[in-house]
């Protein structure tokens, strides 16, 4: 349905980016959903730009003619992100995957937002250099950063938050403004940088991200750890945080899910509750972790540990834990994933928990628990059939009881996922009166509200 | 002088706060300047606050009769941040100390605004944990939060902009928010929390900070490197960060600063271009990065490597590198301190350095470099005579030209003290169209522009 667009504004683009503006509607429906449980709402048309002054020239003429504005990377998103709730143009833009700038000296680069997390990593492997954040989704750096992505490796190596130095940003009224900078601290004015990461596209669309690097470790070792139970492999977790062993990642896997990778990945994991780990650094250092994390884990009743020793073998299984979102479908023909993800302080982990698994004892789809433990952070996947209203309901009381807990206890209703249209009604609940706060920055920045309508903030 | 001020604000204050409001003349004074060379500007009145509430009653009132708040922690800016530049009511917080909540299991604590880091450290000390940010002086945290502080060991424990996770902070129009949450990461909406660190009072007054720890290491060792130059210096300093040797400081002092340093706090170091190393971590953990940077310092000329073995020692070593400020005053009878700093990409280090040096071999006063080189971050201090002119003209334009050098190269014209009054003129040179975006959002928060007017944004 393009009707609610002003002609004008198709027939300009038209004429200006000819095959690269489509209106076809597979490609519009693609554009308009992720690859969660979310509702479809298809853009009236998508735009393939391929620079900044391109996206400039889309966002200063869909300002003109109030129409609203979609970023659109890699298509990754879980929370709803994508969907055109009001209509208008999605800029794709994943034409921009040019990387601009590496420098082995200082750690870093800088990358158009169409880059790819995998790209990039294969880019800089052999320059000895790497880019751990690793939500799973082979995303886009712009989408990362606009949700303020983590993933796995973010126990060592931090979020999004910690790792973008720089962005190149189109405003909403098409100006293109540049937040940071090179230098790896800075105390000069307001962080814009931080305010756009996390913003979802609703303050302006990123176009270019510079971001920290890492040398490649020298020892990378990769254990599973099995336990009696999902009690056991947490009080592990909080008690390798606690010593601050510097785990690269931390993955707790219950039985349930590790029987569905097992199957869709053709493992042969052993099915217990299961620590994952990596270990990075030198050959010493990562020999000491092992022993400090193999002594935690024996502590608290850990059955065995095996190793991925091979880069191979270490693959394999991250790509199975990446997969675990797709495993929980194939549980159950022609199901969406409801991806719900929570974080809290640790301490408050196993509660949490527990107390999600007591909702599950109940639930009537498939659904399993995840999470990167080392932050607090955990995931619950619903395998659901988006046309049966009763099951939606269910879930979605079940996801609402989860992310209250987690208020309650001073965590957050997303860790990484974002908040998209999901997570909308909880923002209040977690933040307060400071919704009012971020209302009135959307209000100064984006005052036409063309943005990413719809997200992020609850509806007037 | 307080005859700008509505009798009617001070008549409310002293109703309601009694002795806790002061109008003398010295306390105003002292209230309305930093430890370095800027101009005083007394506020009309001080008043000392309790409670967030009470916070919040004044600056209710004050936005009442748009009367210029600002908040005032232990005193220590370098930029000119509490100068009451167009007069108005200083919020003394320092009685705001207590330590509202450590979790020992979480690694975080809630503090009010006023307590400062010695005694944060004092306190977590018997409990295994430190909160390691350390700008050198004893300053207030909120103070730190508000200007994005670092210090000797951001290279290893990064800088406020990391290690805050929560906020309460009074609205410039008195109303209360809490931003962020205890979650280690979070994707749940705007990152509030970011955009009032570093903000140095312009868009709120921030009364209780929630701050991330971290245990205390197993092993500290300290060690001092002489080279030969600051080349060699600088070029090994490069090589650890490169290779990703997780030092905890690493801390330039040239020649000219340790020999004030010798003379100012009685000590026999060694007069070179020294790098002062400390290294955190298990025994061999220690060990591990001790003998890759003295390989390191070896292969670029290093002297000697000398060990500063007990707690004794190693306090001694680190408070006099805090006082170089004051070592470099004591060498000018009188003299007031210039302390500048800038940040750049480690790769430029050695040349905005050199270039540096350059500028200061034909400086008439006194003045050294020291620097956190891990983070690319050096100072500069001059120890001026705030009374000759000339002297002061000389000064800002060698401090201009070595902040232009920098943001040339990348960096940004503070690593860590702040834009305050020092640096604003340097904001469109660094951010150029982007300072327009600040405005907006200072506009959007403070439409009255009452809060710490005058600071960071340049003038119309």
């Amino acid at each position: 349905m393009t009707s609610r667009l002003d002609p004008t504004v198709l027939e300009t683009l038209r004429a200006r980016f000819k095959d690269r503006l489509s209106t076809g509607m597979d490609l519009r429906e693609q554009h308009g959903r992720g690859e969660s449980h979310h509702v479809t709402a298809s853009p009236d048309a998508v735009v393939f730009a391929q620079t900044t002054q391109e996206v400039s020239d889309i966002v200063r003429l869909c300002a003109a003619h109030h129409v609203p504005v979609i970023p659109y990377g890699a298509g990754t998103s879980l929370e709803g992100h994508l969907a055109a709730v009001r209509g208008g143009i999605s800029i794709d833009l994943s034409q921009m995957n040019a990387i601009v700038r590496v420098s082995a000296e200082d750690l870093d680069c800088t990358v158009e937002a169409g880059v790819t997390r995998e790209q990039l990593n294969i880019w800089l492997r052999d320059k000895g250099l790497f880019f751990p954040i690793d939500p799973g989704a082979n995303a886009s750096i712009g989408g990362m950063t606009a949700t303020r992505a983590s993933g796995t490796n973010a126990v060592r190596y931090g979020t999004m938050r910690e790792n973008v130095l720089a962005l190149t940003v189109v405003l909403p009224d098409g100006q293109i403004v540049h937040t940071g900078g090179r230098a790896r601290k800075s105390s000069a004015g307001y962080d814009l940088t931080r305010l756009f990461v996390g913003s979802e596209g609703t303050l302006g669309i990123i176009t270019e991200v510079t971001l920290r690097l890492y040398g490649l470790p020298e020892t990378t070792s990769v254990a599973l750890c099995a336990f009696d139970s999902v009690e056991q492999a947490i009080n592990t977790a909080i008690a390798v945080v606690q010593m601050g062993i510097p785990v690269a990642r931390m993955e707790l896997m219950d039985r349930g899910l590790i029987a569905a990778v097992n199957s869709y990945s053709h493992l042969t994991l052993k099915v217990a509750d299961t620590l994952a780990f990596e270990f990075h650094g030198s050959a010493a250092s990562v020999q000491e972790q092992v022993e400090q994390v193999r002594a935690l884990a024996e502590e608290n009743g850990a059955e065995n540990f095996e190793w991925a020793n091979t880069p191979e073998e270490r693959t394999r299984l991250w790509k199975a834990r990446h997969n675990a979102f797709y495993a929980v479908l194939a549980s159950r023909p022609n199901a969406r994933g409801w991806p719900s993800d929570v974080c809290v302080p640790v301490s408050q982990l196993g509660a949490s928990i527990m107390h999600t698994r007591k909702l599950l004892e109940t639930c009537s789809v498939p659904a399993v628990i995840l999470g990167h433990v080392g932050d607090g952070n955990f995931h619950v996947v619903f395998a659901v059939d988006p046309e049966n209203p009763q099951e939606m309901e269910e879930v979605a009381a079940i996801n609402g009881q989860m992310v209250k807990f987690a208020i309650s206890v001073g965590g957050t209703c997303t860790g990484e996922h974002g908040i998209g249209l999901g997570k909308r009604a909880y923002m209040r609940a977690e933040h307060g009166d400071a919704l009012e706060l971020m209302a009135r920055l959307k209000q100064a920045i984006d005052p036409l509200g063309i943005m990413n309508p719809g997200k992020i903030l609850p509806e007037g």
